[in-house]
This record gives C-alpha cells, structure tokens and sequence, in this order.
C-alpha cells in the first residue's frame, strides 16, 4: 500500500470565501503515484469547510447569502454562548457544519475520479489567518 | 490491496426523490470479494446526494419539505444569482449541501457494516436527467 | 494492509447532547499499529451523528438551539408524517443529516491527524438509548 500526505496553506482576506483547489488536490494525486485507491481532503479548522460544488461565481454569492440567513453573524454573547469566550466566530462554527469538514474522492487509473462539474473548494467562515488543508491519499 | 470501482446510472422522472441504493452498493461488495475495508459511495454530480437514513415513506415527505424550507426553489435571477447562468437549480445546489455528496462505509467480514435501520439513498433535487453514482472499494 | 474495526456502545441520558469521543478514537488508532492510513468514525444509528467541532460548552449549547430552530421537535403526525409510524423523533432524523453521519481522520505517523482545536463528537439526537460508534482504521 501507497501513501501520501500533503498540507495546502490558505490564507483568505475576508471573512467568507470560496477557493477552488482542485488543482493543488490534482497535483497531490500525481505526486502520490497512487493508481487505485482513496484521497482525503479536509481542513484542519473548526470554522472552515472542504466540499465539492460547482466553480460559478452565482452560486457562490448564493452560498454566502443562504449560510448568513440559515446561521447568521452576531459577536453578541447572549445570542451565541460561544461567543462569551471572546471569540465573535460562533457562527462560523455553524456554517461550517453545513458546508461539511472533509470530502473522500475515489483515485481511479491514477487520476481524481469526478463528475464532468465537480471541483472542490475551501470554504472560509472566519478568515484573514493562515489556515491549513489536509490531503491524505492511500492505494496502490 | 484489493480495489473495485463501479458506476450506477439513475434516471428519476421527477425534481425531488430519494432511492434507495442500498442492494446495489452490497452486490458491489461481493463482486469486489473485499473482506476488510472501505466503501466510498458518491454522487458524481452536484444537484444531488449520497446519505444514510430510514427506509420510511413518511420521513423522506419529510424531508422533501423541510429541504424545501431551508433552500426553496426559486428561477428569479434576482433571489439566485446561480440561475443567472439560465439555470434554474440554485436551490438543487443547496439542498445537497445538507443532504451531502457522499457516505464511507466500513466492509467488515466481507459485508458493507451498517447499523439496523441504517439504509443508503440517492438524493435527487434536479431530476429528469442520467445521473451517475460512483462506489470505490478498497481493502483486503 | 492492516484493518482494526472497534464499536463503542454509548447510552445518553437525554433527548440531545454531545459527547468527546477523541480519546477513545485515539486509542482504538494505537491498537490497530496503523502508522499511515485513514480512520472511519460513524454512528450506527439515523438519530445521531459523528462530527468534528470545538470542545466549548457555549458553542455546544448553540448547536442545541440552533437545530432546534431548524429541525424542532414536535411529535404531530401531521406536521412530519414520519410521527405516523408511532415514533415521536422525525425531528431527529433531520437534525443528523445538518451535522453529518461519519468522520474520515488521516492516520499520519501512528497518531490521528488532527488540527489544534478539531475534536471528535457523538451528537445525540434522540437518547436514552444504547447507540453504537463504529471506528475502522486501515493502512499499513
């Protein structure tokens, strides 16, 4: 058995963003030389998300439009408990449990085995710090 | 290191559906002779789900409503900017983010390891189309 | 390849709560002599949830509020037609899906390959019940 772990550094400038990394994943893979097996991509932070999407700037103005209605942002400690540590994030917490932690994505004769419009992307929700991103591929 | 990849195609003639794939994904586990491992089951596109939950008739009326409350359809190019691409499945998007892509089963004796009740879906929120589900085993 | 499968048996003494479950998932990764791989965390059940987040009381009592808010309980039959079944936890099933069924760890040099803050947790939707966690590491 193959294996291959890589750490993908982002640092984002605003507080919710979307960033495709496919490509880094995709490099990842070759570096691997994995044929058939898994690869694992999942950000190491509790308020960011790696998921599969679609890269269109539409869809993600509406990603960030629905996760601020469905878990909106509010530093006030009697709206979020978890905001009485100091922090003012707690709402990142809980958009990032929608969006999801980690994606697995098959490798197939050596390549990232997606549909025609996946891509992967980091998603922020509490951004302007260095972030970190796993990827962790095993087969053969 | 033993590895068996499988594409099931799924045709549903409505918007909304669930399916279940679980008999699919058990044949896929014989035909790979895995005894020890994992079973990586996705969808390959991105206005649809791959889960885990109750094979029960009024659960998934359930969650075709809920689904419809927390991201409801709507082709306004205003309300979505996704569907100024001329789409209209901004929606589609969303509600697979809560569903999500994909579920990673454990093999176990030779068998996909599930709990009593536990079931494996395909969720469709953009129907009418071929759509592909990918299932990656890999192991011993 | 090496394979470890371990199941924990956990019995929540109310409806909703969350549980740490990191050190039993780390020494279920010791057991197994996995130095490099990937370690599968999931609930056997459909009314609860494997999840990574923050071991923060505050942020804890806000997950609890906000599901609430999004998936409430009510036991009417006629607001979730799951309730017809008998059962009262159509809520529950709903709540899982948000915070997802499993967690996929890379195994990296023996230890889980975890950020600072990411810890891992049982969520209880639907207690006062023995649940079952399934861990499976494989790798070499």
């Amino acid at each position: 058995m193959k294996s291959h772990t890589q750490y993908l550094t982002l640092n984002v400038g605003s507080k919710m963003e979307f960033l495709n990394i496919t490509t880094e994943v995709e490099e990842a893979v070759r570096t691997s030389a994995v044929q058939e097996g898994l690869c694992l991509v999942n950000t190491m932070h509790i308020t960011s998300s790696v998921f599969v999407n679609d890269d269109e700037h539409g869809l993600h103005h509406d990603f960030g439009k629905w996760l601020e209605h469905l878990a909106p942002f509010n530093p006030d400690p009697n709206v979020y408990h978890h905001n009485r540590t100091g922090e003012d994030n707690a709402d990142a917490h809980l958009k990032r449990q929608i969006m999801g932690r980690e994606v697995v994505v098959a490798v197939t004769k050596g390549k990232l085995d997606l549909g025609r419009w996946e891509q992967l992307f980091y998603g922020e929700f509490d951004g302007n710090r260095p972030k970190k991103v796993l990827i962790k591929i095993i087969g053969e």
